[in-house]
């Protein structure tokens, strides 16, 4: 057991090297990188594909997807308008740092101010892995429970903000937003929170307003 | 890296020599033991609980649950009615055969006739992990979305039966069941599948009868 620890160590830890080394590359290139997290359908690739289209024109925006197979993500996101770099992860639950460098290196760096990387839908696992973006943002959905910030503590931790999607599902699920939002507050306090639908359209403005005002103070001179 | 490899198929494989013994533990006991997995929040808690609350008095059930934390899970199993042991992984994403026996020890097996293990909730980890466990059952939710047998084929193509939870929604969601039975069929032919709702009983009973009908036959001598 000892041994299998330290030998997890040691790959962590060199995965938190190249991490650094991805992050200068995206500074260098000035690219404001966001790391998706989700379970899997919770909306990642939904939110992104609005995303695209809002943000197309205004600025440049690539985006990485991973998944364990298929390149479902990063057709629709190609189909949305932007350029795409689909990863298989051939099993593996996560993304890592190593991943990461060889879809970067697939893209023209310079062009881009907005960078989307969407990490394998997993609540636990992408949480342990680096992978030098900027920040880290967790969609949860209403039908998954209001109970997940709670069973999902590592998670809900270590993400600079939170999208709660599918709110239009509501009047049909139980699900006790209070309940939530306690939990959230406990683990992470004054996480900024952006409660919105995917499908109707409802409080996607105040995201896209947010993503924005992150590319234009990481970057002032992208075209926004 | 092939030192990596190395070491995660030891582990594996010590994992698939432990499974061995807790399965001929549950054999000699004459427990029929259920692996349900799922992404986070699909409804397996949910299904426990109307799985409990059918059989309670017709045969004796347990329950073992993994989480990352909190007891939530095996709270509710005791509340309807079973004999529960929570299993916290402290941040392994899945359950292993390790965690199943220290569980095992928890229960004087001799006593049930069917054991419910709800393994973490994760679309991706636990596949690769056996228990020990009879059958594995996936419960996939229709808000989840119709793509994910093309995006976790690992999962699919390893269970003995597929409940599709949530079908209650399916008015409210863009969900196209062709789509998704397709890939089911392509992964696992011939699967058998359970559409129904926690939330409304649609379909509970077809679940109750296929779970009766494999515990008479793997112990006749159960309390049927």
């Amino acid at each position: 057991m000892k041994q299998r620890m330290s030998v997890v160590e040691n790959i962590l830890s060199a995965n938190d090297q190249l991490a650094e080394e991805n992050r200068s590359r995206l500074e260098a290139a000035g690219i404001y990188t966001l790391n998706l997290m989700a379970s899997p359908g919770a909306g990642k690739t939904s939110l992104i594909e609005h995303t695209i289209k809002h943000l197309n024109g205004k600025l440049h925006l690539a985006v990485i997807d991973g998944d364990i197979a298929t390149s479902i993500d990063a057709d629709r996101a190609v189909a949305a308008g932007a350029e795409a770099v689909q990863i298989n992860t051939g099993g593996e639950c996560h993304l890592d740092a190593v991943m990461l460098q060889g879809a970067l290196n697939q893209l023209e760096l310079t062009k881009f101010d907005l960078l989307l990387v969407e990490n394998v839908g997993n609540l636990v696992c992408p949480a342990a892995f680096k992978l030098g973006t900027h920040q880290n943002v967790l969609i949860a959905s209403i039908p998954e429970g209001d109970d997940k910030p709670y069973k999902y503590p590592t998670m809900y931790r270590g993400v600079d903000a939170l999208v709660i999607n599918k709110i239009d599902l509501l009047p049909y699920i139980d699900f006790d937003m209070q309940y939530f939002q306690r939990g959230v507050e406990l683990l992470n306090p004054g996480l900024v929170t952006f409660p919105l639908s995917c499908s109707t359209g409802e409080g996607l403005q105040t995201w896209f307003d947010w993503l924005e005002e992150r590319v234009s103070d990481f970057n002032p001179a992208a075209n926004l």
